[in-house]
């Protein structure tokens, strides 16, 4: 009984119109444990960082219970760095630098405890590296979800596919599903994608909320309206850590659990756009959680 | 007790990426009123056609309890004419023609059974004119709702802050409210318009739904995702016909009850895209619009 999370763990330089910061702990594997451990206390990390990466967050992990035997520790090496600039509409950004450091040699190891997770959460990486991850696994899974994005469809579109025969669940936003199907209606765009493997997709769309397709059934759950949004790195990470957190928590992953889910996730998200990187993830409550759940039903209230 | 409306009645040409219909009726009034008759009983009509309008559409109006009383025939002119073409999403459009005929010199007259209406719906036409109604109405209704575009704000922006004083529901799409409000963020924007006059403001997301804001709450209603939009002229217009319809069969103004307008809005303006111009509301029926219903809230449900 386990989660287990491969993805990144890195340091950001954000810039928004409104601020910036230099150097913040980043990456999707730090967004999707830190949201899932508000849920789930089995969780288990792979990804590698340099010896660079600050002790204090390997120390909020674990205060966390989130399990780093499987996080590699390069010595003499740095951790993955990635550099962006937000547009005005908070939305599209310029990567202004990228240096891969450590993840340019990853090799993801599952150490023996990890072979029998119940859950798997395929953070944004390589699809190369989300098959390797697949390929060790002891048991099949109850359920693997899988992150991907264009730049993976754009140079290696045959390995996307070739691991989504394997998954149950894709995330993906509505400009990739468009492009991993060739179809423009995001009902036809399911219905492709559903013959490639997965047996439910999640269609994330930032402000207009998320789509939840799978049993011939849909689940449209809104975002919050907010007045600020501060930065939104991390956010489509943290909707997918709430999902697997109340997946794995409730031990159902059943359509109509994964609509609880998928709503966790946008509670989840919404926190994470609020501070810097995972700054606002990092102080929020059991109460905070429960209050902004109670704001999103009256959100979708009729 | 009546809901009066005074927008366009008018011919349009319209063509998609998948076909094209050389002249269909159209207009905001006929779209408002088609669909508010689904729902409520005594509604009237102010708008004008030339004598080349057929008598089987005023026949229709007829049928549906529509009153034509303030529909003025102005004789040997021609009835306004638009013709569009949609781009491959569906939502950008090029204007190839707009023939104004009639509507030139479209000066809106009560006949004196509208002027104590107890609901009107003030189309998308001059905000000069939407002044011009309300000038002659003879008690304040209970609900004013206004809709406008982008057009009247670049041309005509002092005309539009001032009809707004005095209306009570504004609904603009989500861009619209951002010229309007000078906000990015949405909820900023709802702000500052409320600042202007109306109340509540529904503002139209198309694909991604509409969210309804007044009395410091807010409404997320989804829009059903669909696997062909055949085409969303007169969408907006249905929508708001919805709306006003299910207040006014309700007579009830609260917040509450118009977040069930909005879901009926949204369901009325899901069958308005299924076929050219009016032709699908022309056949549904009420069967037709309890599943639609049903499905709506199963999207909505969790």
């Amino acid at each position: 009984m386990s989660l287990l999370t491969v993805g990144t763990v890195a340091f950001d330089a954000i810039e928004t119109p409104y601020d910036k910061v230099d150097r913040v702990v980043g990456g999707s594997a730090t967004y999707i444990t830190l949201a899932s451990s508000n849920f789930y206390k089995e969780n288990q990390i792979v990804s590698v960082v340099g010896d660079d990466f600050p002790d204090e967050m390997i120390a909020e992990f674990h205060k966390r219970a989130i399990d780093t035997e499987g996080l590699q520790v390069i010595e003499g090496e740095k951790s993955f760095f990635w550099s962006g600039r937000y547009h005005e509409n908070m939305i599209s950004r310029d990567t202004l630098v990228t240096d891969l450091n450590v993840l340019a040699n990853f090799d993801p190891v599952l150490p023996a405890a990890y072979r029998k997770a119940k859950y798997v959460m395929l953070g944004n990486i390589d699809p190369n590296l989300q098959m390797k991850v697949i390929d060790q696994l002891e048991e099949r899974p109850d359920m693997i979800m899988l992150d991907t994005m264009n730049f993976w469809m754009d140079i290696a579109m045959d390995s996307v596919k070739s691991v989504l025969k394997h998954i149950d669940v894709l995330t993906i936003n509505d400009e990739e599903a468009r492009q991993l199907s060739g179809e423009h209606s995001l009902v036809k765009a399911a219905a492709a994608i559903f013959e490639m493997g997965p047996k439910y997709l999640i269609i994330k769309k930032g402000e207009h909320g998320a789509l939840l397709f799978g049993e011939n059934q849909i689940f449209s759950c809104p975002a919050l309206p907010l007045a600020e949004v501060f930065d939104p790195t991390g956010a489509g990470d943290t909707f997918a850590g709430g999902i697997m957190g109340h997946i794995a928590a409730s031990g159902d992953v059943s359509f109509e659990n994964m609509r609880k889910a998928v709503l966790t996730g946008s509670v989840m998200a919404s926190f994470c756009v609020e501070k810097f990187g995972p700054n606002r993830l990092l102080e929020i409550t059991k109460a905070d959680i429960d209050q902004r759940m109670d704001e999103f039903r009256r959100l979708m209230t009729v």
